[in-house]
C-alpha cells in the first residue's frame, strides 16, 4: 500500500515540474527576465515565513506555506491568467478546477483531496490563512513592479485606480503590509512609473 | 519597531530573488533546461509536504520545509556545489557561513539567527527534520537524471559507486524512498546510463 502510494506520489512530483515552464507576465527584481510560477511560489512561500507575525490574525504557518506552495499548479493545465485580464476572471474557473482535480488526482486519494480543499481555500479567500496568503500573492508583483520602472503596469497600461483595487487585498491579511504597499503604489504615482488616468 | 523590521524583512525578500539565477547542474525532467535553485527549492518543499509519511521517524513538517526552501540561499554568495565535486566540499564552508550570515542577516536579528540555526541544522545532517530533509535534496537530482538518459552522470562521468555512496543518505531519511532510489540507480547500471566503472 504504501509502495503504491510512493509510485502516486512520484509520479505526481514529475507532473509538477512542468509549473518552471510557466511564465509570468512579471518579471524579476531589476531585470528584463520574466518570472516563473515555480521561483514565483517559492518566493511566496519564503516571503510568507518571514512575513507570518504581520499577519492581522494569527494563522497557521503551515497551511499558509502549503497554499502559496501549490496555488499555482492548476496553471499547468489551465495557464497563467494576468491579473489585470479584463477579459477572464482568474478565480475559480471551471478550468482551474478541472486542472485541481487531474493534477491533484495524481496522488493517493486521500491526499488529493486535502490539496483540492487547500487550493479551493486559498481561492475563496475567506480564512484568515487564505487572506495571508493572497496577501502574499498581491504584495510580491507590486515590489517586483517599482523595481522595473513600472514593470507590467506600464507594459499593459494599467493605471492608479485597477492597481488600488487589486492590491487592496493586502489589508485583508495585513494591515502593516499594506500600509507600506499603499505608500508605494502612491510614490509610483510620483514618479511617473503609475498613471493616474489610463 | 514593527515598521522597522518590515523594513528590514522586505530587504531581505529582495536579496533572495537572486536565487533565481543559481543554476545547477542538473536539468529539469525530461529537458535541456538547466534548473535554477528557486525551481530547486520549491520542488523540494513540495515532495516534503507529499513524501512526509515514508520519513524513518516522526518530523516537524514545518521545519523540513523552512530548511528546504532556504538550504541554498547561501549559494547567492558562495555559487553552486556540484555533488560530485571532487575539489570543493559542499559541507559547512567558510565561504557558505559568511554568506549566510550576510544575507539572513538582512532580517531583524532574531529572526536572522533563527533562519541561521535552521540552516546549520539542515547541513549538520543530524536530527531527524535535517535527515528528511537531505534525502529529499538527494532524491530529486535521481529523477530528473534517470528522466535524462543520465544527466549529470553522463555528462560528468559520475559512475555507480559515486552515485551509489552519495544517494545511499536518502536512506537515514526514509528507508522506502530509498527502496525506490536504489531500485532506480540498479536499473541505471541495466539500463546503461549510469557506469558501473568510471
Amino acid at each position: 500500500m504504501q509502495a503504491n502510494d510512493l509510485l502516486k506520489q512520484i509520479s505526481f512530483i514529475k507532473e509538477i515540474d512542468k509549473l518552471k515552464y510557466i511564465q509570468r507576465k512579471t518579471k524579476l527584481f531589476n531585470s528584463d527576465r520574466h518570472e516563473n510560477d515555480a521561483e514565483h511560489s517559492w518566493h511566496l512561500a519564503m516571503m510568507a515565513l518571514v512575513l507570518a507575525k504581520h499577519s492581522n490574525r494569527p494563522v497557521d504557518i503551515l497551511k499558509v506555506v502549503k497554499m502559496v506552495l501549490i496555488h499555482d499548479i492548476v496553471e499547468i493545465d489551465a495557464g497563467d491568467t494576468f491579473l489585470y485580464d479584463t477579459l477572464k476572471n482568474h478565480t475559480n474557473t471551471r478550468e482551474e478546477l478541472a486542472a485541481a482535480k487531474r493534477i491533484f488526482g495524481l496522488l493517493p486519494e486521500k491526499q488529493a483531496e486535502e490539496f483540492v480543499e487547500i487550493w479551493k481555500e486559498f481561492e475563496d479567500g475567506i480564512t484568515d490563512e487564505a487572506k495571508f496568503a493572497k496577501s502574499m500573492d498581491r504584495f510580491e508583483p507590486l515590489l517586483q513592479n517599482t523595481s522595473n520602472n513600472g514593470g507590467t503596469w506600464t507594459e499593459f497600461n494599467v493605471d492608479y485606480q485597477k492597481v488600488y483595487d487589486k492590491k487592496k487585498a493586502i489589508k485583508d491579511g495585513s494591515a502593516s503590509i499594506w500600509n507600506y504597499a499603499e505608500n508605494l503604489i502612491n510614490e509610483s504615482v510620483e514618479k511617473g512609473i503609475l498613471k493616474k488616468t489610463p
